[in-house]
């Protein structure tokens, strides 16, 4: 399990996160994404419909990536095996939803559901370039 | 050829962005960049010895994620085959350098070389979830 050393932690504060998922091309998927962290654990919720989730359901190898916005020659990256599970009940989307002050249902279209994504990272660079 | 809209260009000029390859392993490297950016081309000095040039020489599929650090509900995603050819002169280094006034040799070990990466972007995702 990878260790997010303290230099680092303060990022897992951050509001927002590039997630890295590969396509079926073989091209990496990048968006900016909303996030949970518990620990080390870092926890997403997403629309079952999205290109990301259907690309982590296919190849769950994907990368988090936390950029410090003030000053960005530091920054975290996190690989892990995403682990997508169903969130019909909206229990993750409610708690991202809280924390972002967002009703996530009003995200999804009639049919669409949610799905909680979990990323234990099993490899962690913490990098900062600036010295 | 893909053309970046006039909503987003101004992203064209920010400071860094970030750098996706896939590796070996399947998971995706994502780094902050430097970039030369000249209409639709975007150019980066890479060291030969970095993981993510030797991704890119294995497999050239890679994206270049440019966040607006003001509103980070805005970016741009740009997916590309990289173009990867050597730069033994410093040529692109040192036009690199001039914008961020900096002597990229200062960064390279001996026997170690520069590469010009050279994305023409195929695919772009101009994004503004604020709105």
């Amino acid at each position: 399990m990878g260790i997010i050393p303290a230099s680092h932690r303060d990022l897992l504060e951050a509001r927002v996160a590039t997630f890295a998922t590969v396509g079926v091309d073989g091209y990496p998927q990048l968006s900016e994404v909303w996030f949970l962290a518990e620990d080390d654990t870092i926890r997403l919720s997403l629309n079952s419909a999205r290109q990301k989730t259907r690309n982590i359901i296919r190849h769950p190898a994907c990368t988090l990536f936390i950029l410090d916005l003030a000053n960005t020659y530091r920054y975290l990256e996190l690989r892990a095996d995403a682990l997508v599970e169903p969130d019909n009940d909206y229990r993750l989307a409610d708690k991202v939803g809280a924390k972002y002050d967002s009703d996530l249902r009003a995200h999804d279209q009639p049919g669409q559901s949610r799905v909680v994504v979990t990323l234990h990272p099993h490899k962690v660079n913490a990098v900062n370039m600036g010295g």
